[in-house]
């Protein structure tokens, strides 16, 4: 079901350059030395579960099976809401019940899932404001090392994610419409949606679609950067299979605002 | 005394994604290759060499007996200022004896204490602008090899910070109050003070301690993020066991204008 | 002629804390486990081929002999831009084609070059956007893994700079002047010049020298910041050889407002 490959993987909201994340690192080395452990990305806004949770997406078809994610964005840090340890696409997250599933768990089948009170795994520091590096970077390590998941805690048998928050993360279909929304900005200002590569139909023509937020619209869907000039705007698939909005060479958050949340559109256009 | 344990935890204020970090890393790494090398922070504002002292202490708090410390915060570079190896708490620390012991050498026992003056265990490189690549991480790779500390220089044996630099570090008691400072401001705005749990005295009601700096006030000091309200003020124990001054998701260092240096006192309210 | 170290090193635009950083680490990783891979940095300008190919010489001089360093700022991606592999200075770098080996092939005899083209040795995903991950990442661990460079593509015969880009790379003697230009700021703000310690004349004293840009000129070159007070410029050689104008405890290029490719000269001074 599980079989770990060496890989520890952290997404944070600590932003760059915190000691919180060596602090995490150091709890995770103390018990699985050889453990390889990435950076994914600590440059989540502060508290931004949504823009986590489709990171937490990318980070789970970006790297291999076996790897454990450990994502720690964490607001209600001791109070009553529970940690996790799931497995799902071949891999282990490990996070708070926050809303921070509701994206890969909308999109990959969740073979298991714990709930981490198994406090044997802890790590020796018991902090109520750190559970990242007290809780979940000990209890990461220990999978890297090959502990059963079911020793960690209680099974959870309810769905991970209501049909609610499934339908949000979802692009829906209206004729020839396809409806989604922007969900976050990368490093340079490309503007990544809920739209996936497979959500438009293989017989609607990509140079015949617009993509609309807005007031603001761009026609066709390209295959890259170079088929449009500098300062242009482009809708292209990016590496993530995901409609993207662009300004090549330029930042399209910064041109047109786009935020995480803002609905946007495919339109295929009558011949 | 000291056993090297593999890790070499760095500490600078060269800014994130500094290509003088790889520098260094490349520096220590030609020596030691299988040293686990750590990135506390690099995020410590230039030449600020109060933050980078309760930075020092953080990490060495944080991290296991046996790890190597460098911090680079050197406005002398190249001028006649030491640069020493310090055995402490079980982990050694090299940095340049400019104020940057200050808090490590108040709190904890100074078990040993180089100059670096042993040419043969610099690294092959010899600027005068740059000792973090050219001394400091060479010298914590030959430790990290096992190379014995009194091998790297003479013994220093005069006490490495003054009394004054202590009374700075620790927080003092005025009958019913507990004086401070501000040391740092974490990287989600939470502005951490000198006073530790332990400065506490046991039969206060911490519900009933009123936290003020300047014209500003909170009352209570509590467990967790959770038992105020997002937008409000809360003191809090942090994960380091310092006292802290919080914003529920929000920044107290944007909200109020806390900087390291700023006095803050607890005050006992009468029953 | 190139015997691979174990080091990746990563030059990217991707900018502090992405996850493009991540995915192309998992991607070196898949193929080559035991490489030790090292952020040289990822904050160059987005699209800033000049600045990045400055950072590679930079990069070149400070790893060791076996390297495979990958320097990704490519806003040609997915166009007919080539991709090539390197072996200059005993090192391999793999880069697109668009002028990132304009400062190191200027400097540095070429010992052989390729254009990736064999397929074989490029990764299992197959972006139009994102070669970085795709292309460039899982041929640097093929060539850690002992890959021979000839198996990747095809030789290229031509030279892999035109004389006018070296022109701008080399700084120019005119009897009593030597004239450069700024090529980066540091993370301290201390502006870079394209003038070499051996580009100065060795009977030149170097405090009889006046370094000028525009309107702004300081005198005399000196080895380290404590020559001057906090505040005060200094021109002095920093720790890659180069002249850099600094401001002792502050920054030089926010004084100044001094951007790559602005001109600076160095005056000899009649005594």
């Amino acid at each position: 079901m599980f079989t770990p490959s060496g890989i520890i993987a952290l997404t944070t909201d600590f932003q760059s350059d915190s000691f919180y994340v060596a602090e995490m690192k150091v709890a995770a080395h103390q018990i699985a030395r050889d453990a390889m452990i990435v950076d994914v990305t600590h440059a989540i806004p502060p508290q931004d579960i949504q823009q986590a949770s489709w990171t937490l997406l990318r980070a789970l078809e970006a790297f291999p099976e076996g790897t454990v994610h450990v994502c720690v964005v964490d607001p209600g840090v001791g109070t009553e809401r529970k940690i996790l340890a799931v497995i799902i696409h071949g891999q282990a997250v490990i996070a708070p019940d926050n809303g921070l599933f509701d994206v890969i768990a909308s999109r990959y089948h969740v073979a298991a899932a714990i709930e981490l009170n198994n406090e044997v795994y802890f790590g020796p520091r018991r902090s109520r404001t750190f559970h990242g590096r007290d809780i979940m970077a000990p209890v990461a390590a220990h999978l890297v090392r090959g502990i059963p998941l079911m020793s960690l805690g209680e099974a959870i048998h309810r769905p991970l994610v209501t049909d609610q928050a499934k339908a949000k993360v979802f692009a829906e279909r209206e004729g020839d419409e396809i409806h989604g929304q922007f969900v976050y900005a990368d490093s340079f200002g490309n503007c990544v949606t809920s739209i996936f590569e497979d959500d438009i139909p293989e017989d609607w023509d990509r140079r015949q679609l617009k993509v609309e937020s807005g007031l603001f619209s761009v026609d066709g869907i390209v295959s890259t950067y170079g088929e449009r000039e500098p300062g242009e705007s482009a809708a292209l698939l990016g590496s993530s299979g995901q409609v993207e909005w662009a300004v090549v060479q330029g930042s399209a958050a910064q041109k047109y605002g786009f935020e995480a949340g803002m609905a946007v559109k495919i339109v295929r256009e009558k011949a």
